[in-house]
């Protein structure tokens, strides 16, 4: 494989006309070639038709042929070797770990699809059997699956140049569902995502699948990805980024002739709360593990730690002494593109220059585009009449609220907007206190979790990376984890159909053996 | 029971201040003692807070006494006896038989959620086992459930007084996913909705629980259903209605600071696609069915066959002879309420009136407020040149779209928006089309029947009463059976917990004894 710049139109590589945009190296600011010429809307057309033409080929593949699909893609990334991981580290500034790291997850996750799609459990079949002695009235044969729900359009996220971009698990999620994709690559990364999408495309070739199921473009603005998000053959957007790009998707979804379904996941600051007795106990352990989340590549996670709640206290006071200690030996870290750094230097200025806001620590001042990690402190009073300080600064800053007591703490909480993830930390007599918090920690976020910190999401069968707005767009699902097809299926009945005409999954015979709900009991696979 | 014209708020009943709304006796247009004054928006407060105060204990009730709170409902609706069916018989219009069935359709709805609620799959609770000695990182311990999503905002149907109005399928499902409820009546049959009403108020206080689970509101006009979509505590919305009433309420959905999802259903015209040899076959019986499905109870089914595509030959025009004698004798039948009877009217003129369309024939004429059923045909080329033509007359109107053949068939089925039901009427040797035509009609419906029509929607797990935009606002769900209680869940994940602190449902004793995924493998109950 080799990086050309030219956008992937079903199996042709075509050179884009529109205005350019240029690799970035991360650490430099120095333009990588070559350049990669942005789509037309003649482009995107062509990208749409072959999607539409390959939908009702691809949906309908076996749950064998597609799962191989999936596994044939995580394959040829993998045999994509260092070429991808060196030119991913480049455009990104992120180390090679992590860049591993993250190859291994999106692998993962197209593998942990396959199996999805293999068991079946997604598609939800249901099976009423005709009653035709029944009165007053008959019951027809009425038998249910989910569809795939059409093209979906696929925006590839800043931070993860592999596992949420050109192969990541909106793209592993959609095409397990039966979904053709286009992807709009990101533009801080555009040759890691050519590389993956000739995996992609390369893939779709040896599995014999229509060339529509896979396009990948690019653009330097904004008008090409609404336009493809407006086009009519597209039926449901997946997006991570910014909540100002994720909100203006949402309203082009609603404003069409066809309303179609948007996966925006976009804004979260992640509360940490701290109970007393956890922070009496291990406050100087859960400190240096909090600067560890906080940090973990220069803090660019969607789950990164951005305030942290407790009741002030001599604990309290020993936590934040020694969190300041820790972040004072933090080095910095490159971001993953001048403007992201530029924009966190910001959040950092807004935080450090806000009367109510006490600084306590920073980390190691860097070079060029580098983030120096930054720790605030504020009281509960100036943080609930500050709506400034809730805003996420995105990167290694973070914000510790000293509450008066539970009950402030818990105001606090219920001011919040929506949230990906909630970490308590808690001792065994703080348990009384997490039952009271509880109720309104589900309420606020898609994932609590004990004694630890959100970064790090498991791509699993329980996981949800999701949450109420403006976490997400939509809080009935999640963008990480098997769960994540069902964003892409809407169900279908179909009535009195003679067997050969059903689908697979809904003939009695049950050719591929997959779970099913008959006359409401499930019958496992 | 009495009717007494009074809001029920929690368990108080409420003298409304705001304008008042009259119940109409539907055959003779007069107004039926008492006034239901309309809800302030004090009154509206009061409901908002009273749910959201009653959600957090609600949501965690026991599976067990939330099924038995749904049977509790249905005997005390049965309880009601003979005048909640005369009074609904006198404001709708509709006749006893079909009023009883709709009161034990709406009686064995609450019992399917019952029985829903008692399997407990839709949980969907999933486990992940900590795996601590795994390599590079360990796993957590993992788990999943799909809560309750918040106090839901119900908005009755106009044509099911009982199916789809206060204790209608919306709330079912949305009681059954642990929501409390305010239900806004529809101004149609006032007086039914407050003895539904008060029977759920009765059934809240018989279970012992909080009192904002229910709460019953009139309004004269827009303003405070509006309102109530608007306000922060409401966190979805069940609608059934007219595409304008709906997309207004999707449109204040949307620009909420934090959007929710609204389930509408709006507007379909559920094509009939009858294949030729079919018609050859049984082309008379057919149109007798077409006429009784037209008809049934003045065509005001959101699932009545407004269209009817076939390939011109000498059995279409058979089948147009035998439906236009048997409309000839169908007996004009009161309207739900005059202005209904209004619009159906006009609708009728309009396709009367239009130049391409031909009047095949029409019902015996009827006295005031009833509807006249009528039968036109027009060409496929007019047809996809007017989009007035495909405009729901709400009532026992058809059109017959006379095909030249079958790929003019298939592009007039895929010039049409989202559907609720698509009948399509196939002999053996008609197998073949069918396959080629099943492609578009699962991309164009929630459900595809064959042989039958689609009016007479099962309650049952299979069911699908949804569809693409416009037929509804979401088309990734149903409105009508058990797959209906997933619109208001949503998915949390508990991480690292302790068994005690964990959801009974998601502790590993598993004491409900429900169906959960672990490890990805489904266990059964």
């Amino acid at each position: 494989m080799s990086i050309t710049g030219q956008l992937l139109i079903g199996q042709s590589s075509v050179q884009g006309t529109n205005a350019e945009i240029w690799s970035i190296n991360a650490a430099t600011g120095e333009k990588l070639p070559p350049a990669f010429a942005g789509a037309t809307p003649d482009d995107l057309e062509h990208a749409c038709a072959l999607a539409d033409a390959a939908f009702d080929t691809y949906r309908e593949t076996s749950l064998n042929d597609r799962a191989v699909f999936l596994e044939t893609i995580a394959k040829h990334i993998l045999a994509l070797g260092d070429e991808l991981i060196e030119r991913c580290m480049t455009e990104t500034g992120l180390p090679r770990g992590r860049i591993e790291g993250e190859r291994a997850r999106t692998i993962g996750q197209l593998s942990l699809f396959a199996s999805v799609v293999r068991d079946g459990g997604f598609i939800d079949a249901r099976i009423d059997s005709a009653l035709p002695q029944r009165t007053p009235l008959p019951r027809a044969d009425i038998r249910l699956r989910k569809v795939a729900i059409g093209p979906v359009a696929v925006f590839g996220a800043c931070n993860f140049p592999l596992a949420f971009s050109v192969a990541g698990g909106d793209t592993a999620s959609a095409l397990a569902a039966g979904c053709p994709v286009i992807v709009k690559a990101h533009s801080a990364h555009p040759g890691t995502s050519e590389l993956v999408g000739q995996a992609i495309q390369k893939s779709v070739r040896d599995c014999n699948l229509p060339a529509g199921v896979f396009s990948l473009i690019y653009d330097c603005g904004l008008t090409i990805g609404q336009t493809l998000v407006a086009d009519h053959r597209i039926k449901a957007v997946g997006f991570t980024g910014s909540r100002s790009g994720g909100v203006a998707l949402m309203n082009i979804a609603a404003a069409r002739e066809e309303p179609i379904p948007v996966y925006a996941e976009m804004s979260a600051i992640n509360p940490v709360v701290l109970l007393p007795q956890a922070l009496t106990e291990r406050g100087t352990d859960i400190a240096r593990d909090f600067i560890g989340s906080l940090t973990l590549s220069a803090g660019q996670f969607c789950t990164n730690p951005g305030l942290v709640l407790a009741i002030d206290s001599p604990a309290l006071a020993a936590f934040e002494r020694a969190a300041s200690v820790a972040i004072g030996s933090v080095t910095a870290a490159t971001m993953l593109t001048p403007s992201i750094h530029t924009s966190y230097c910001e959040g950092v200025e807004r935080l450090s220059s806000h009367p109510s806001v006490e600084l306590l620590g920073k980390g190691q001042a860097g070079g060029l585009f580098q983030g120096q990690a930054a720790l605030f402190a504020t009281t509960a009073t100036a943080f609930m009449a500050h709506t400034t300080l809730r805003e996420e600064v995105f990167g290694s800053s973070s914000l510790i609220v000293r509450c008066p007591d539970e009950s402030t703490l818990l105001e606090v909480l219920k001011s919040l907007e929506g949230q990906l993830s909630i970490a308590v930390h808690v001792s065994n007599n703080d348990h009384p206190a997490l039952g009271r918090l509880l109720p309104t920690l589900e309420k606020k976020a898609g994932r609590v979790l004990l004694n630890g910190f959100g970064t790090g999401v498991e791509v699993c069968h329980a996981m949800v990376h999701g949450g109420p707005f403006p976490a997400t767009s939509d809080t009935r699902t999640t963008a990480v984890g098997s769960l994540a097809i069902h964003r892409f299926l809407r169900p279908v009945t179909y009535q009195d159909f003679p067997q050969h005409l059903l689908p697979p999954t809904l003939q009695d015979h049950n050719s591929y053996g997959i779970s099913r709900r008959v006359n409401g009991v499930i019958q496992p696979s």
